[in-house]
């Protein structure tokens, strides 16, 4: 058994290496001058079962060609098998026709995968657990929900509601709620007729309760801040929010840190790399739960 | 028909459409907030044989994974038949095992063009000509020389010698050699023993005459630019160079710039962006050698 790790999370790749009991496989990845990827595996993985950490977060195109022609390499060295741990998959949120005439990136992102040699994946919270389907090598399926809740479980806080801050996070809001023994809330955002601005309507009883908000990506932060307002101006206490995946583009960093949130709970599927650093927010570890699954 | 640009080469594109009488497809390929790659086809393709024209250059990965993207896009709108135009081929130079190892990133770009569901590729001097083995669908492979002897041949220059800059582009000099009747030289890098600087041995005559090098990529131009100097230091008159994949990285511009070359000619497989302006360079179109092809 080897564990490489490509550039996308190379410090969380090191702890599930650790959390195993194994250093980091040498490789090194690289570019030419002109850009292209230039991976040379430095030592024999000749009949070895291989482990990949690659999160394919932003530059994700640069991070997916990284973890393919890695595959290729690994396929041609004659490793026994090619084990890819995505802890973040992207292009995710294109599973699906919204309009017509659109790719579905995320099944092409599998298919490609595949083609590369890959013979198994280890990810966390698809944004559509049916992307499993997307593959025809096993997939296996981790949950970050466990992990924040027993961080939120740890503070001891009173009187809580689980919120979904759409009607697509229901099932996970539920899920948290349950390991907390809380009762759940969904914001309803509604258009009621065209050209009128959306209203947030909340379902669920928040007042004076300390609102958990949980989503699975949270990208530019535009929905849970506003989400969080919400809660507050509704008469809830206090608001936390968490998610698996903190894609944290564009305004979201100045978004959460003049938001309601007072605090905000992540785990590290996608590194917080120095332009995405708030003293809102709170990152936990998702490699002893990947090394679980290694 | 139906011809549609990305984001690599939209002039070439659209002297191309306009060769063959018609205008580009609309369609829009933009960045979502994270980077992630969103493309929407704005005209119906249900049906039709659609031209995607794409070189895979610099930011190589960006461009390939938006052909990719592209294609599934044509795909799930029930193209008849999807055709990419690559005038360069990103990652050619990784056709083969250099050392043990190593990926074949030229034979996974076919592999992932295929996978994505390309149906035919149209594309321009190869680094290897096996790259066309790479493929399980038809491949047009198209060639510069033809272009740039007839530029060179409208000049009338007297006395010339074809001079290829190493071993392995002596084919390419025969053929401009051909068309231009003049005979062949080569630069024979040695290195006579390890550790001693290598030598330019140049075989063929050159004293007094002008020396046309080419070569198919120019990238950090080291390999020509030292060859166009010790044509001048043994004898030559003047030396032009020409290529048909003006990579040009990193110093390339620097040393031309600062080279005994005279002149380089180069085709627009790859577009001259603002910095690799040079007053040396003289670029030739390929739209009308595509546009026969389509
Ligand atoms: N990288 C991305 N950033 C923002 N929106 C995206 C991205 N990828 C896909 N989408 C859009 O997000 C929607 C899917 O999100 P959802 O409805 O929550 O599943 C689709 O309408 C997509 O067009
Ligand atoms: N993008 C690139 N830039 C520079 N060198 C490369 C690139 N891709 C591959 N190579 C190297 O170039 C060599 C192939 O060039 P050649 O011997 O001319 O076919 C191989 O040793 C590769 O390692």
């Amino acid at each position: 058994l080897k564990v490489f790790s490509l550039n996308s999370n190379l410090k969380l790749a090191e702890d599930i290496a650790d959390h195993i009991g194994t250093t980091l496989g040498k490789c090194s990845v690289t570019r030419f001058s002109d850009g292209e990827i230039q991976i040379n595996l430095e030592e024999s993985i000749r009949g070895c079962d291989v482990y990949v950490v690659q999160s394919t977060c932003s530059p994700v195109n640069e991070h997916l060609m990284e973890l393919l022609i890695m595959i290729d390499a690994l396929k041609r060295a004659s490793a026994r098998s090619i084990n890819i741990v995505m802890p973040y998959y992207g292009y995710a949120r294109q599973d699906r026709k919204a309009r017509s005439r659109e790719p579905i990136a995320a099944k092409l992102v599998a298919d490609l995968v595949e083609t590369a040699g890959a013979t198994r994946v280890i990810t966390l919270d698809l944004h559509a657990p049916q992307i499993q389907g997307f593959f025809d090598i096993p997939i296996d399926h981790l949950q970050g929900v466990p992990i924040l809740s027993d961080y939120f479980e740890a503070k001891n806080l009173d009187d809580i509601i689980v919120v979904s801050p759409d009607h697509g996070g229901v099932t996970r809001a539920r899920k948290m709620a349950d390991r907390l023994k809380a009762p759940i809330g969904i914001i309803d955002k509604r258009r009621p007729r065209p050209n009128v601005a959306e209203v947030m309507n909340i379902v669920g009883n928040i007042e004076g309760k300390t609102a958990i908000l949980i989503d699975d990506i949270i990208d530019t932060a535009g929905t849970i801040t506003l989400a969080a307002n919400a809660l507050i101006e509704n008469g809830a206490k206090e608001v936390y929010a968490c998610c698996t995946h903190p894609v944290l583009s564009g305004p979201a960093i100045e978004r959460i840190d003049n938001s309601k949130i007072k605090e905000l709970v992540i785990t590290n599927s996608i590194p917080l790399t120095d332009d995405k650093k708030s003293d809102k927010i709170t990152p936990l570890s998702v490699a002893p739960l990947i090394g679980e699954a290694i």
